[in-house]
């Protein structure tokens, strides 16, 4: 059983404190911080919290507290960081870590020299498909991974300060470019390192500096690709699905429009549908239970495992600070018009990864290429001499 | 905090058990009871649960024990439910009550006169999917509930004594019956008097005495109907679909084949892949945490939430008696090949419910029917006039 | 190359002539004949057709005229039919054939005996994708069919003649459930004989005389049910689905709202959508081509070279007379609540169909009756005993 | 009604044959030419063709023949199109229209210089969905488009000579990018002039020297982004599906592997069941009708009667021109890593086109962000000032 500071009463510490307090959960928010008093004050009073104040510092550093959670705006998190590893204490950070790497990488030393726990609370790999979908890559049920899509797209931001690039420290890409990237980094391998990016980030839509919707490909040592699709100004609802292609397989997820729930309502009903909804009225597709579908059950599952058990969280500070870098080349490659290249500071995967190969012997002379039924029920085989190359096609007997 | 008692190491005492100890549960199986020592044993390694036992009255009474969970085939029920009755023990009962009303009458009337919480373990009105759609329902999203599918199907039970109508009292319909029953229940009302039934079930495919498919309609005093579609021959996995229908809306639910999670695998995976899987290769469509989506958490979140505050958890052994007593009409219907009548020993609804209606003013003079948009772009609406009843129609201006 | 003479310039007749011109299409309307005069004015202009007449029988008697194709009120069918019929000259009839089995018998008698093709303009069995279906059913994809539930519903029809029972002969049990009826007697085999039936129909929204939603099981000899599922209640589209069980597979199609389009517009767009749309702003879901998708391409095809070849068509006023009949008995039922037998005065099929079987030996001794896995990877198969009949369960060796 | 000549009996002259006389068309294929003479033979045969031959010229120049198709592998696209306009007659080929953009200018303009028609057989932009989807857009439905995302993936062509780069000129990236990157025009609008690209091409899988995969952007002048991917290692069938994204609106249509048939067969069916699909067992995702879905009817369709009218069709060799060069800088890119300029000889559209827009105004102070209704029932609307640009949000009175 933990007693959370949480620090942040706007709409992520909200959800935040739903998750920790939900089902038949033992952990408490024992404490929540803001700096306007009288959202702290509310919030305690909804979630009936004990105690609030408007010191972050009180919060943390309150001797009930053993764990601390960072739900705060982007550009106040590395100060939070700072006074949890000042206090020893565990350290849970929303996404992303930092606004740009060089943050991310001073908040990664911090937890490390203070020797503390740290968990980068990057939710959606940790939803009950996407669980289960790494887990069955893992097990090699697609085979190699080829290339991986991760797409999180909705109509914008619910708060101002998303909005402004001075505390968010950039638009879409650094918002939801983060949960991608990251995604696509779990099915590949987190072992594998990320080489290179090509990126774009435009304002299309909104009258923002901050780009409102970007696209990248990161290039895996292997060969595979990690593409993320990310926008501010997509119609409809929020749109959150991933695609794995793999040599033997493929997974198709959608967490959150298309899930198995379809209500039409003539009448229209004044109430929250789902997050993001565009609509009360026609054909809407709530989800079940938002913060078990976007993983926030299953993830503070983890951290708190973690942290009775003494052991590392699927999702480290450290994991926060690489896709800060790759993010970075992101915006330097959206400049330049050029792939550029990931630089790390620190690499704690493998140091070479072959590239993908699934070359299969169809007899001593070919290799295999094809296999497919044509409408008038011929079996064809597309085969390549070994020694010629040449490509070649035969007809199967049945 | 609750110790738990649970009776039966079966498949559905392995669920319950995942689902008692998931996420950060605070709550604890203490003791497994089973028959069988072996399987006993090996549930309590299993599950990490500190004792385990032979008998069930040992269990029972246990002095750590403060909820005891029966997970028993039918025919064990009634005893089970009498030790906890004795015992003064809150009780939670698994799906279908009883093995017909009469048993399930005798049930609720040992823990009603105990006076002990008692609990109705139907799962399928838990799933965060239909928690919601019930209260969108009720919030009058859809208008008026006219009529109700819900369908369960699979390719037939996991264990034999499923299938030895002494042991389970019945077939599919009992089995799976149930599920559909309650969920209409759910969705037209609770406190709507179930009026009559009509019903068929047939052996059509396996080589057994009881049914293995079988159709109903539930007719309600409103004149809305519930309508339940089981199989136990159904080719392709659990197909777990509700659909209600209602003067102003729509909702489709499917709970476990498309939930926004499609995997294909050439290579073939052995292992588990989700309840009631048929394949292993191809297209399969898992499901993210099936303890959640079969509503576990949310059904053992109400019980104990009950238990700790007192009050009555949103199902107890009377609804599990009027869906037996629905049951019962139905095995009379299906031989009688009539519509039979639900005869209720004790109804704690509504007495009168008018029927369903939906009337709308167009003008003084007349009814609106329904407006349609043409292919042609022009708009028409269909009247009917007060007086003369004649229906008629005209083109709207825009 | 046919000349076709259509009867009735409502909305059938559109969707007819549309049909029947669309594409590369070598056929013509030549002849629209409408009691209206100025409706038949406009029709001829907009599909410009070469003439238009207020006389039905000079339109079927025109001597360029080869074809009558009949898409008038079903109070008008028979009349249709008799021109025709005296005329010598091939019919098509919309759907349902009469207003019940006495006029349908009549209008089965007129085209027989005097010789002249007849078909039985049931477009929803010829959907491209309800054709390949049924193709695969009869090529045994699907083992033996057990159940097939097909349902058409939508918020109402959209001419005033179908709310007015004189004209229509009944309400949506006539006008959707003889698509309904047709569709399973297809899948489950049109040689075996339909036995019995029970419906229900009641009017539970609209202010008419007629039933606004029904339901029915017809029981097929061979013990396999065709359900129905009509309502002219329902909310949100068009909503044309059906199922098919069988004891080695499944088939679900959806002909209308979820075919692989989905909508979303925020500004919302004036025009026409789909058949029976009912937004026209947030998600919507249209079909490609609605006269493919609803079969009209296919069943004009299958007419015409019946027609080209002197062979039948799939679908013959003997089958309308048909399903006029099933759908008197289920009028019967739903008034005496009890299952009702199917009185045919014709039956060309089957006169025996032996009980649907697919016992699998297991070995000498064991009837197989299923086989699953489990969620920890152990396989069970449940086996029955052939000489004691006793159930019992065993672990597969892998 | 046209006589056409059919150069080449592969897989696409059979898809095309099938579709020139499907349903109740009036054309008719009167020459068959292969360089296999058996080949031609059997087509013939099979088809019902008049003529067969094993000379290309001969084909083209035969007096009945008014009009070419070619459907050839790509190598002999060029000698065919001069046949042709040296004989004077109209000619539709196969996509993509050259092996590069040198060798479509050359085709271009020896159609043009001739004058005869010329229709390039882009299918996917006819596919019924696509076709309404394409007219929503123009109509304004989805706003400004600022993304499409097509994608055509399967697991490798059905022919030898796809995968032997001589003859193919390219891999994946030329036969199914043309594709999506013609899709993607017509939706943003074939007056927008794409301006540059960047791509990736790899070969990951298969053991040949064209690439396997590739992905890529095309920006267009108003900033909209048209992106492909492509892969001849998909598992899992054939997956066509296309997504727009605009500012007040969005399209997803699936053209193959999801549009509302399913089948699972535990049987297994030997058999055809749709171009592409891997599996003959489990669940299968056949389509309807695949020469209506694909889009061939309309094609056609729209091709004979731009030939009866003397107009021309929406698709010509100046189109397949323009993608064949965005497919040269395409290849460019993958190898110098760059954002490569689309270089046109000939561009028929805007000059000039502005960028996308769609600010609003709320207030005479403010632009209006972005509305949202929180899980509380508020709602937040976002706002920014005109003068000072800061960026802040109110609530909404209800």
């Amino acid at each position: 059983m933990a007693k959370v500071a949480m620090l942040g009463a706007g709409f992520i510490g909200d959800f935040y404190t739903y998750s920790l307090h939900g089902l038949r959960s033992r952990d408490q928010v024992y404490i929540i911080n803001d700096r306007d008093e009288s959202r702290a004050r509310a919030f305690a009073k909804k979630h009936r919290i004990p105690e609030w104040t408007t010191s972050m510092e009180s919060a943390v550093n309150d001797p009930h507290v053993e764990l601390v959670v960072v739900g705060l705006p982007n550009n106040m998190h590395y100060e939070a960081v700072k006074l949890a590893a000042a206090a020893g204490k565990p350290v849970l950070c929303t996404k992303p870590l930092g606004r740009n790497a060089t943050e991310a990488y001073k908040m990664l030393e911090a937890v490390e020299k203070a020797g503390v726990l740290n968990g980068y609370l990057e939710d959606l790999v940790y939803p009950p498909k996407t669980v289960k979908a790494i887990e069955a890559v893992r097990a090699g049920t697609l085979g190699q991974v080829t290339w991986v899509r991760s797409r999180e797209t909705h109509p914008g931001p619910h708060s101002d300060w998303f909005w402004t690039k001075e505390i968010s420290g950039g638009g879409v890409l650094l918002d939801m470019g983060c949960h991608c990237i990251e995604i696509a980094r779990n099915y590949i391998g987190k072992d594998i390192r990320p080489v290179e990016v090509i990126s774009v980030a435009d304002t299309l839509v909104k009258p923002i500096d901050a780009e409102d919707n970007a696209l990248g490909w990161v290039r895996y040592e292997n060969g595979a690709i990690g593409q993320f699709e990310v926008s501010w100004t997509f119609r409809g609802g929020m749109d959150l699905r991933d695609e794995v292609m793999g040599t033997e397989g493929t997974i198709w997820i959608n967490n959150f429009l298309r899930t198995g729930f379809d209500m039409f309502t003539a009448g229209g009903k004044r109430g929250y549908v789902a997050e993001k909804a565009e609509t009360e009225k026609g054909w809407i597709f709530p989800v079940g239970d938002e913060v078990a579908e976007l993983g926030y059950y299953n993830m503070f599952t983890d951290m708190f495992k973690a942290l009775e058990k003494g052991s590392t969280p699927l999702e480290t500070f450290y994991d926060g600070y690489i896709v800060n870098e790759i993010m970075d080349a992101c915006y330097r490659s959206a400049k330049s018009k050029k792939w550029e290249t990931v630089k790390l500071k620190v690499w704690r995967g493998k140091e070479k990864a072959g590239p993908i190969s699934a070359i299969r012997e169809y007899d001593k002379d070919h290799i295999f290429m094809k296999e497919e039924r044509m409408p008038d029920g011929r079996i064809k085989v597309i085969l390549k001499n070994k020694k010629t190359g040449k490509i070649s096609q035969i007809e199967k007997k049945k």
